[in-house]
């Protein structure tokens, strides 16, 4: 391990080799800093849908912060496919969002009439489109700008761009402490120390200790994911269906991932027997003929939450050099890559703002109890 | 692959390799052709229960069989520990059989009442004994005598004392064809022909091929079992749990195995969704604690089930040089020590004669149909 | 498992799923039955090399059908992936061929001079191409058009495709027997019989046991080949190497494969620990580096040889129904697509015939013989 | 995760959960921490060598604390067996050193001659116990008592036997910081602060972080091992075999381990492919028969050593609620009993010293400087 850097990256999911991605494009000296192995947590976690219109319903910043990054998902591919001759399996199906209740209907489509990117389709239009889903549905809201990518495949497509044009990736590297060190930062980890002028915060969960330890309130929540994957002889399903909190996502390999309970302040990365039982009573309730589907496997994995929903990106509000990147809660792969270009301009560009640096700045919560 | 043995096992699960090593104890020159690996069958899917006194419920020959074969294995525990160096993990603690109805529970005391090796246990008294099973049954019949051991680990004990008294083992070896060739039979496989002078099957469902190519009209089943295994921090369970063909079996590494599904005539190897949904379902019933355990995995494996429900065990009606020992459906573990030392004596002895030839022989259906 | 189809394939691997493939795309109703889990045996074995510059020497009818079938690659890669989903990670680096001995260097550009596809590189040319190769070398053959694909991704994408146009895919589920039965064939499984209009064997090695089965000489050998992996953190290699039967395949996710050992007339599936040491010597000889590469995995396959090296692809003799396609060697892979059109041909117009039908024609033998 | 307990132990590898077993034992609400799975660093690396008298040449008060350790393993075996249900796989065939220059020979007899334990065998000897063991060994030093294990399930059992007994065995629950909190200690873990009466150190290269951050001079230094297993159909081995840092180990399933290299001063956990090269060449020469035998696995860990190659064991200089129990190097599965039962007296009885107290002390280098 090298003993000093420019910039350290703390943590190895998505969010924290995207920022590593982008800056190693820009020939800044970057290592990431990853306790255990790379991609293992929330990104593991993830099914990798990218649901900027459907799992975002207010037409707000974030809402627009989700469709600027989904935008880019398209150019990215082919950016880190001959970057890194890694597939991150990007598909455009779109997603159907299945309604069972008139109350829903009527709201969804008074909230969203009108909207670009989505139609309502009636039932019988859903039957048409996805013939084994349930006919108890009152339509579906049709979104089909919404995809979905391999988490892995997107994790290690970053990671392996990076390390090709320059980046340092420490696996079993955990940071310990983040000490002032004149004008830099020494970073302890058990394996050395490691001297850095900046730092980025990007793990997930974990990054609850270092605004701690570096006087911050912010809190970040792990919030347990289960998934699993059943297997399908035939093809069943074109679109991504979304009901509930529940989502059916159908992988090009002929896998369908079903997804994913939300087990709040739990740390543990381990399925268990009831996330499974309600993820298969929710499937079945949604694509009957799942029941006859082979049983593939199933994971955990532990999503960052915070107290208002939003991501903290953005600089500690005494040290430009200290920047946060945590908090993306479900939309960790979809916001992937605009953190990576903001957090990126947050580094490159002392005192840099856009029109999101507020809206996922680190001291709002302060701001708010002062006002 | 030698050309000739003295005797061919066709069959590599648990029973084929009790054959095969009480005849290698012969110093018989005894070799096992596996069409695949090893035990990925009925043997892989079996939890290993050993249960003679709650699986059966007639006092029969065939409750006299079993009870015969569970007593054999704990001398045969300290000798393949010795020959193999495998512990076939023998667990004795016992098993209790819920009941959940008046009608039921008046049944079973009454069929059972004074039989050895059960007792009647009170409510309170589950509970005492295990307080963490429902306390919605209306009590129990407890087995003290039933068990348990590892399926994976008997075969492989088995396997391995066998090949250490000489016995060859050929994995990836199908017979596809048994032909007589002389005083000898020949049987083909796609790696080279192999010539012996009495052949054994016993490969489960898949006698079935071999009844119909030697002529003869039995039918074997298939029967998929559906299993998962869950992991518990604590020891919830002491002893093995039956309750309307489910069961829960407490492993010593702190896995709970939870069984079995039974879908008839499927020759898929998978579990499917519907298989572990229910089998969650039945487990929370019985063990409500279970939802909070760790999933671990599913499997599952094909039972050979034949039309009266007890196994095939002796000579071809019209060669004694070719001995069946199939259909053990549920059984095959709890049934593997006794069926070896018969098949020996029924290999060794021409013409051979028990108080259980008649009961398992291959032609009873014939003799019903004409009489 | 439906009792009958049109045509019936046997063989899983990617030789039985390019012809399954191409005989669905006619819309004509094609089974393939595998013995085990599909692509697990030669295909698995594969580095997935498209060799056909690089492992040809001679300009002859077999070498055209290398390039043949190497050209199809690109088209059949938009048309797998769009219909499949799953991409066939066609690399086309080109590959290079490294010369130790004057000798050879002389026997080779002399043999290939001014032969289209490759061109001569000098140490320095190696140097500048492959930094981290051996520099004693005395150069190297260099096939701009030879490249390799995912043997595994390859046939999962011939086997999805099918299934998608209709053609049933059936594991575990070996031919046992093929019998005439009136103008059909009935094939008997172990889970049932199936009656076929036609028949094509395919299944490597154990197509031996079919042309024994149906009175032909013909005879398919193993040759098991050992292959191992190792992960880089950086990318060492661009091109594939090749030297005294020794390949290193660079794979687009950061694994180098290392293959592969030829061991005859060997029917075991396991790597060995001389097999391993050998691969790893060879491996250090070429790319001295490589010493420092995380060990990934090893594994083994069978590779079906024929006494004359070349491949059985044509009818029975006696009967136009019976077609066989196996014996493919180190050469599967790339041979797979012309194979696949080849035997749809063969099956769908009677007496087919063209410039490769004699070449590789069932009867060649014994015409040899009889002259 | 509870807010405290009274002793924490930091590390669950088989040192720490020795530990915490004999701490629960005595009553003590212990909890231990580990950073990722238990079991997975320098435990998983070992091979499970009990070798009190090979791997130790100098009958000094190290060899004594081996020796007591050894001894512990049998009664160990049945108490953990009863606890745990788990069987820690002791094998007590002994272990064959073999020697291959007079010089070594000479040495060898001479340093051990008439010490109990072990006996000299001629070529004719050696031949006789072991045939496949190399003929060009000029003979061996035999040591009865030595043995092996196996290390995870010792690990297992140590930790299921804690648990059993009250242990908190908390996984992905790195300590980041130990802060003095009045009498107490505050525990700074990323999931939240654990306060405890007293902190013992036992995770393996890690604790050099520690005994920085506690202000102590001691270095603990990472030493990878590498190391593989084969599998063999027959027996080719009974006893442990030694030879010049490289062992072969008889495991009852089949398995031979092959191990282990020492890399040092190197973090990573993975094998490779020069690792993996040395061990098969080394294996090689010891037993030629191995180049058959089917390569199964390869795998690394981390061997925590010291700068005098004694552990570290002791008291902190300056606070006695401080423990450490670090620095076992190759020997931590044959010392985990004996500093178990060390550190548990140490924890209980202030100012605890025996006759090893000052061997293993924390400050020893002190002492050597200042003197």
């Amino acid at each position: 391990m090298k003993s000093s850097c420019d910039v350290a990256v703390i943590g190895g999911g998505v969010i924290g080799h995207s920022v590593a991605y982008q800056l190693a494009k820009r020939k800044i000296d970057v290592a990431v800093f990853e306790s255990e192995k790379i991609g293992q947590k929330a990104t593991r976690a993830a099914a990798g849908m990218l649901g900027a219109h459907s799992e975002v319903e207010e037409e707000d910043l974030f809402f627009k912060f989700s469709v600027d990054s989904q935008k880019m998902f398209l150019p990215l591919q082919q950016e880190l496919l001959s970057i890194s001759g890694i597939d991150i399996q990007y598909n455009r199906e779109g997603m159907l969002k299945l309604v069972f209740s008139e109350k829903k209907k009527a709201d969804l489509i008074g909230k969203t009439n009108g909207r670009q990117g989505q139609t309502w389709l009636s039932p019988d239009e859903v039957k048409a489109c996805e013939p084994e889903v349930t006919s108890k549905a009152l339509g579906a809201l049709f979104f089909p700008d919404d995809g979905h990518v391999s988490p892995i495949a997107l994790n290690q497509a970053f990671s392996k761009g990076a390390a090709k044009l320059g980046a340092a990736i420490h696996e079993h590297s955990p940071v310990m402490n983040i000490a002032k060190d004149g004008e830099n930062f020494l970073l302890h980890t058990p394996n050395g120390k490691v001297s850095c002028a900046k730092v980025v915060v990007a793990n997930g969960p974990w990054s609850h200790y270092f605004f701690q330890q570096l006087g911050l309130p912010n809190q970040v929540f792990p919030v347990k994911g289960e998934c699993l994957s059943l297997k399908t002889s035939e093809k069943w399903l074109t679109k991504t269906i979304f009901f509930d909190h529940c989502y059916l996502v159908p992988k090009n390999d002929g896998r369908i991932i079903v997804g994913a309970t939300m087990i709040h302040d739990e740390w543990s990365h381990s399925p268990t027997a009831s996330g499974i039982q309600w993820l298969l009573e929710k499937a079945k309730e949604i694509l009957p003929k799942i029941s006859k589907a082979e049983f593939d496997t199933a994971w955990a994995g532990l999503r960052p939450q915070t107290s208002d929903g939003k991501p903290y990106i953005g600089y500690h509000p005494e040290d430009e050099n200290l920047v946060f990147a945590t908090g993306h809660y479900r939309n960790g792969i979809l916001l992937s890559p605009v953190t990576g270009t903001m957090v990126r301009d947050l580094v490159e560009k002392r005192s840099f703002t856009s029109e999101y640096t507020e809206e996922f700045s680190i001291d709002r919560c302060r701001k708010l109890e002062v006002s």
